[in-house]
C-alpha cells in the first residue's frame, strides 16, 4: 500500500447560494483545488464526488460526470459516493484507496450539495430520508427530534447541561467569525444562544446547524510524487470507517455513536497514534450534542466529560485540543454531502499554517470526523503535517 | 497492489417484484453471496452498494447501511456508489480497490434497485435524470429518444439495419430463456421482435430493456486467502473506467462511446490481454443499439461491423464470442443500479462452468461492461478462471 498526500484544496463560501447551481459550485471548488495543486487536467485519472441527494434536491442523478464534464474533464471517470452526511468523508476515503492501491496516481475528491433551492421543509424531509424512512421519518421522527432524544439521554445519564450544549455553539460561532468561507461569521454570547427559540427540546435554534449550499475539493496523489507539484502537501496517515443500526431505536446506547468509535479505533491503529497525539479536530457538529458525543467517542475526553470539557474551555482554539476551528457545521455551514471534504480542507489549511487568526499553534496531527444519517455511518481521517 | 478474487455470488430473480422491498432484495442477494463464499459476518470489513436512485424511487437515501443493518451486519461500514446505470460496476471497482490497496481483506459488493413501485412513467423520468436533466430531459429528450438518435446515426453511417438491431434482441431473449433468474425466460422469433410497437423510431419495444427490480452481490477477498473459503474463486484481472460529456449533443461521435473505449483500453492494459483473448462478455444492452456499439467499442468487432457480426451469428452462444449469455439487460432484466453486479455474477457462473444449458465452452476470460447515463460513465472488468 502506498502513502497518499493531499496537495491541493478548494472550496466555495458556504451559504444560501441561490445564484449558483450545483454544477457551478462543484466546478468552482474543483478548479480551486486543481489550481492550488498545480496539476493539469490530463494528469487527473479519477474523480469522486460526495453528494447526499441531488436526485431529489435538483432533479439530477449521475452528477459526478456532470461536474467533471463542466470542469472540462470529460475524459475523467467520475463516481458519486453517497453516505448521507458522511458522503464527503467517504469520497475522500475512496480517493485514498484508489491512490493507495496503485490504480491511480492523481485523483480529485470533492463534495457538493445544493440544499436551499427546495425550501426548508422539503430540505429537512430529504435529510430525514438518510435516517430510516420506513420506521422513523414516516412517523414524524425528524433529524431534530432524534438528536434531541440523544441529548436528553446524555443529559440524564451524564448530567450534561443545556448551558454546556450552548457553549459548543458559542465556541463554534466564535471560530466561524474568523473563517472567510463560513456561512455565519459572527460570534454570539451564551445568553443569545440559550434564548433562541426551541426546535426540539432541549435543542434550540443555536443547537442546530443550518442546511447550506456549498462545495469543496481536494487533489490526492501518491506520496512519492507529492513534492513535484505546487501545493504544499499534507499526508493522510490514517483512515477508519464504522457502521451502526439505521434506526436510533435499534441501538444499544444513544449517548455514544458506535460507528464513530469503530472508525476512530481503525484510524488511530492505522496511524499508530492515540487521541492525545491529535492537535485539532473537525468533528461532525450537526447538533451541539453531536459534538459533545464526538469528542468523547473519538477518545479526547471520557464518556460524560464532553459537556464539562467544553465548559472548561478545553475544546477552544489553542486549548487542550482545538475542536472545529473552521466554525464546524454550526457556523461554517452544512452543505450535507460536502461536509467531509470541507473538514479536510480546514485540516490542510491548519497543517499548512495558513489559517490566519484561527491558526492552531504548531500543529502536527489533525483529525476529521464525518457522520451519516443519525450515526449509521462514520468515517475518520488523520492527517499529518508534511515536514 | 494485491490481486483480488470473487469467492461468492448471489442474486435475486429479476422482475416486477412487488412483494419484496429494496431492503429484502438486498439482503437476499447479500446473504446468498455470503453463504456461497462461506465467510462469516465478523470477517466482512466493508460493503459497497450500487444504486441509482433509492431517494426518489423509495424515499430512502443512505441505503447502504440500511441493507447492511437488516442483513445483521450493522458493524460493517457500508457505502453507496452511484453512477446511474453503471452504479453496480463502479461498486465492484471500489470493492476491488479496497482489497487491492490492502485496507480490507474481505469486502461485499452489491447492487439493488426497485424500479417498478413508482409506475412506468415516473421510473422513466427518474432514469432520465441520469442524462443531463437541465439540457436534455427537461426538453423531452428521454433515454429512449436519445438512444434512438444514436441508432439512426449508426444506421446512416454504417448501414446497420433494423433487422440487425432485432437480432440482438432475438439472441438475448434466446439466452435469457436458459437463465432461471431472468425476467423474460422466453425466446421470440425476429418477426415478433420487428412487429412490436415503436417506442422511439427506429427502436421498438423489443429494442428496449425493461426497468426491473432486483439485487445482486459478490464477496471479494485478497487472492492469497481466496482458497481458504468454500466458494470457487474467480480472479479479477483487469479494471478500467471511462468518462464522457453528460449530454449527447456535446459528444464528438454518437456512433461510438468514448467512455467505453477508454474503460476497455485501461482494462485490457491492466490485464495484459487483447479483445481476441476474451471468451464471453456481458455488455450493457439497455437498447439493442447499445450492444452493437459496445461490441465495436470493446474491440471485438471493427466499427460498423457490430450489426453484420450479429447477423452472422458471431455473438451467439459458443460462436466467435458469446455476448450476453445471461440474456443481458434485455431479457435478464434491468434493475438499474444492480446491473453491473448482475453481470459479474454471470461471469463468475460461466467461469465456474455452472451455467448449465447456456454454458460457454471451456472459458478462460470473461468481460463485463457497464454504462451510466447515456454514456457519460463506463466501467469494464476482466475476470479470469481460477485454475
Amino acid at each position: 500500500m502506498r502513502d497518499v498526500a493531499i496537495i491541493g484544496i478548494g472550496e466555495t463560501k458556504i451559504g444560501e447560494l441561490w445564484n449558483q447551481s450545483l454544477r457551478e459550485l462543484g466546478i468552482h471548488a474543483g478548479l480551486g483545488a486543481i489550481r492550488d495543486a498545480g496539476v493539469t487536467g490530463e494528469e487527473i485519472e479519477k474523480m469522486y464526488i460526495g453528494n447526499m441527494s441531488a436526485g431529489r434536491l435538483i432533479n439530477q442523478e449521475h452528477i459526478a460526470p456532470m461536474i467533471a464534464d463542466y470542469a472540462g474533464l470529460d475524459d475523467v471517470p467520475a463516481v458519486r459516493i453517497e453516505s448521507g452526511g458522511a458522503s464527503g468523508g467517504m469520497a475522500l476515503a475512496q480517493g485514498y484507496m484508489a491512490v493507495a492501491s496503485g490504480i491511480h496516481d492523481v485523483v480529485v475528491v470533492g463534495g457538493a450539495e445544493k440544499m436551499t433551492d427546495v425550501g426548508d421543509e422539503e430540505a429537512k424531509k430529504i435529510l430525514s430520508s438518510t435516517a430510516d424512512w420506513e420506521w422513523e421519518s414516516t412517523f414524524g421522527a425528524t433529524f431534530d427530534s432524534l438528536y434531541a432524544m440523544m441529548a436528553r439521554y446524555h443529559m440524564r445519564k451524564h448530567g450534561t447541561t443545556k448551558e454546556q450544549l450552548g457553549m459548543v455553539s458559542v465556541k463554534n460561532h466564535s471560530n466561524g467569525a474568523l473563517n472567510p468561507n463560513a456561512q455565519f461569521q459572527r460570534a454570539f454570547p451564551l445568553k443569545v444562544v440559550l434564548g433562541a427559540p426551541p426546535v426540539a427540546e432541549p435543542l434550540g435554534m443555536f443547537d442546530c446547524a443550518p442546511l447550506s449550499d456549498g462545495a469543496a475539493a481536494c487533489v490526492l496523489v501518491s506520496e512519492d510524487i507529492a513534492e513535484s507539484y505546487n501545493g504544499e502537501p499534507v499526508r493522510i496517515l490514517g483512515l477508519g470507517m464504522g457502521g451502526d443500526h439505521m434506526a436510533v431505536h435499534d441501538r444499544r446506547d444513544i449517548d455514544a455513536m458506535k460507528a464513530t468509535r469503530h472508525a476512530a479505533r481503525n484510524a488511530y491503529d492505522m496511524a499508530g497514534l492515540e487521541p492525545k497525539d491529535i492537535d485539532f479536530a473537525e468533528v461532525h457538529d450537526n447538533y451541539t450534542i453531536s459534538e459533545i458525543m464526538a469528542i468523547e467517542d473519538l477518545g479526547f475526553f471520557s464518556k460524560g466529560d464532553g459537556g464539562p470539557a467544553t465548559e472548561r474551555g478545553d475544546t477552544s482554539l489553542n486549548s487542550k485540543i482545538s475542536i472545529n476551528t473552521s466554525g464546524g457545521l454550526k457556523a461554517k455551514g452544512q452543505p450535507v454531502g460536502a461536509v467531509g471534504i470541507n473538514q479536510a480542507v480546514e485540516a490542510v489549511i491548519q497543517l499548512r499554517e495558513d489559517a490566519g487568526d484561527r491558526q492552531v499553534e504548531d500543529p502536527l496531527y489533525g483529525l476529521t470526523h464525518n457522520v451519516g444519517g443519525t450515526g449509521a455511518s462514520a468515517v475518520v481521517h488523520i492527517l499529518e503535517r508534511w515536514s
